[in-house]
């Protein structure tokens, strides 16, 4: 094994190691760690997850495998976001953090946007300057943050905001608005 | 005193009446309510404001006359944002709420924004779709919400974002993302 | 549409129009609004609202009609409120906000009372010291922030203080504790 | 030393034993524990309390003696509270809890009231319903919980409530009002 | 009665006589008081505890009987921990406090130990200076403070850690860490 | 400039390429963004930091370089932790979020320690278990999450504990203690 692809194990498995310890010495593990689990079949929501019967956690829930491997960056933008959060590591649940590689290629970008369940949720972008593909590995204050992308949201939305109230927040001809709406 | 009026000075002064029952019941009333101050002049800063001595509040630091007044619409999203929060309100430090006042032309919007420092941080905007013009008053759950308009933001930074990252962002040529530039 | 009625239906459908843009650019809307729904029929209960299933919101869940009408203020106060909050306003659960339209009559009072739910938990009342009737909207910073009116409170529970009790607090006679209790 | 008098010095200087380590292990003990101090002598005030300096502080700001002394009860409502906060045992501050004694006389009584800064803020009260003195140690969930008597505050605020007000709210003769302002 | 067990019973009955006050002032007294259930039946888990339905809440629930009971402490570390949390007060649930009734021996202690759930975590102990046995009563700002007692969790976790781990980390020889793992 | 050590400079300067946008659309960039700065001269403490002045934030204040040297693990332990923390990148002041890089050695370990100021609050470690050296990157909930090693903290604590103490808690002979606090 590489020290490469050791050290993203290693990454991931922080948590892991820590679960044998913490069911020895807490009677109450559910409130030490609540692995994520589905909304239940009998249709009950609650803002967040429920979590797995704790008695059935394994160390496979504070694991994810493959975020050594470079993303493909042939696309509009020149980049690809490949997230860590709660919905693919369902140990982050009730954690408040998680994880993004992003890979950029020559001239690529992440572009503007923001993340709306996150401390930073300022517009923001990254772009690449160097001469080389680059990549990048960033934290977020959420085990879920979301991502709102300015472009898709604006001009993509299902149903399409009204092309005139673009016009005229935009400054811009309501033909042209159309014309991005039929791209995003 | 016609009732309209009588009711926007009660808005304001909700907190005001509190004030005596605050001070005779509690020793400890800057714990109750911290009127926000100034950065003092010797230039130490707090994510935040300093609280006024407070033993020198007064009903003052929470009112605040004039709400009830029309604003001019005449712009170019015929609308205008008469916002009511800590920085013109300072008794509403540390209490998580503001106010504002929203007066819409025919046609009139509040375009495309964010509010950074507020539970409701997606995207949104409201236009005036009636045939006449119209108010609203809404409330933040924070006492400086911010807002950060999309367009201003994006097209209007200073300094300027380079027009080859936009254009990529909002696949739009380069020239078009200059002549938005200027207009912002 | 005159102007007033149209102002109040923008206050309440601010959210709504968020409704699209959040569904179309976030994966998890889920973590974006939660519209509270009522405990489900097996009896579990949790502090707050389980969320209504997301795929099933709609923009009526951000609406509640008819706050531009004046209410009756014919009683014992001379006041009367109308409060806008997650119980009959689903969609605000989660968000940490609510909204009152208060109205008084001449010499009308909105009593000495707490708001045990929110930042503003001292005792305040608002007196219309007005000639005229007054109405007043107020935001608080609660999605639910309940009240807890003095006098009904403490004269008026059920099952009823002791009235010795409540003559050493209030250092009345117990025999008027009693006349007060079968008032409230 | 009698086990009594030891038990109370054990309950204060809990956080004192744990001082060493903490300074021997983080490079950043005012994260750790932040002793209030008052107020600077330049008038710059926060909500809540400036931190001592952390190389001055000493176990002596974690320790309050004399909490195993009985207090008279002869007065009013037949009480008496011994309040153990960051006011008078420094160490307490920013860990968010404080713990009162309270002895209570035959038939004594800790009066309705609320804890304006505290979890629990609804109005409640204790009555010693034995037939000897008795005492109590409880814990509140905050540094500084404070407390509004209703009584006091209501009838006893300084400015006075306009009697006319307090009449309506309680249903009382306006006159009734006054005498009770005038004892408290 | 005595003064003694009825200071007892008066600590554990404070919330207890809030509740018909609470009842009678607020439609919705689930926010005010949540009183904690096992998990249901059909395994939904939440990180804390599911509230009993609030028609059903009793006095009962935020009452416990025997906390002035001296404990034994003839024990490997001379002290006995009664922990009164909300696995035993289930009225505790959400409010954010709990409280531990700690008896000492001579010589006796409470052996290093964090709580992963309360503000105060850094490692701390108690040790009895005194000549006679002690008793404390101390509080936690948590419901459900937890307890990791250092010496169980590293040496007597199960599954066991590997002992060359544990003898790099304590720099003791890989012998005495299979000793120290037979006792714990 | 290779992809590597581009990524890494792009991990650290996220936030910078934020700031311009935030000060063009924000007239509080203060609560935006908090850059820690020592505190002042005159002694005056908070827990946390007080912010530098928002008019000379720049961002380097957002910048911190070398992260993709690998370093030295000849050390008792067999490992480096390398913190990015608030105290070395004081842009991440109020951020809630901090990272570290962990080299590891051939059976080279982070010995158990917890993390007194960040969410993940229990006993871990990692160890190497590879036949190459490895290196992580993990990110952690708080600005400053600090570490407390248990071995450190309870041999190594200056005072020394008495060591009749820990050889209590331990089950260990006193010489043996005395022997362990002399190698720490």
């Amino acid at each position: 094994m590489t020290m490469k692809s050791l050290s993203l194990l290693a990454i991931l498995s922080l948590l892991a190691l820590t679960l044998p310890l913490a069911i020895a010495s807490d009677p109450s593990p559910l409130q030490d760690f609540c692995v994520g689990v589905n909304t239940p079949a009998d249709g009950v929501f609650v803002n967040g997850k429920f979590c797995k019967d704790p008695k059935l956690v394994s160390a496979d829930d504070f694991f994810l495998a493959g975020l050594q491997n470079a993303r493909a960056v042939a696309n509009a933008v020149g980049s690809n976001v490949t997230a860590v959060n709660v919905n693919n590591l369902p140990g982050l649940n009730t954690l408040g953090i998680s994880l993004v590689r992003i890979d950029y290629g020559v001239n690529g970008q992440n572009p503007p946007h923001t993340h709306p369940r996150a401390t930073e949720g300022l517009i923001h972008f990254q772009a690449n300057v160097g001469r080389s593909p680059a990549v990048a590995f960033a934290a977020l204050s959420s085990q879920n943050p979301g991502v709102v992308t300015i472009a898709n949201t604006v001009f993509g939305s299902n149903p399409a905001i009204d092309p005139n109230v673009l016009a005229r927040a935009f400054q811009l001809d309501p033909k042209l608005i159309m014309d991005l709406q039929a791209k995003f």
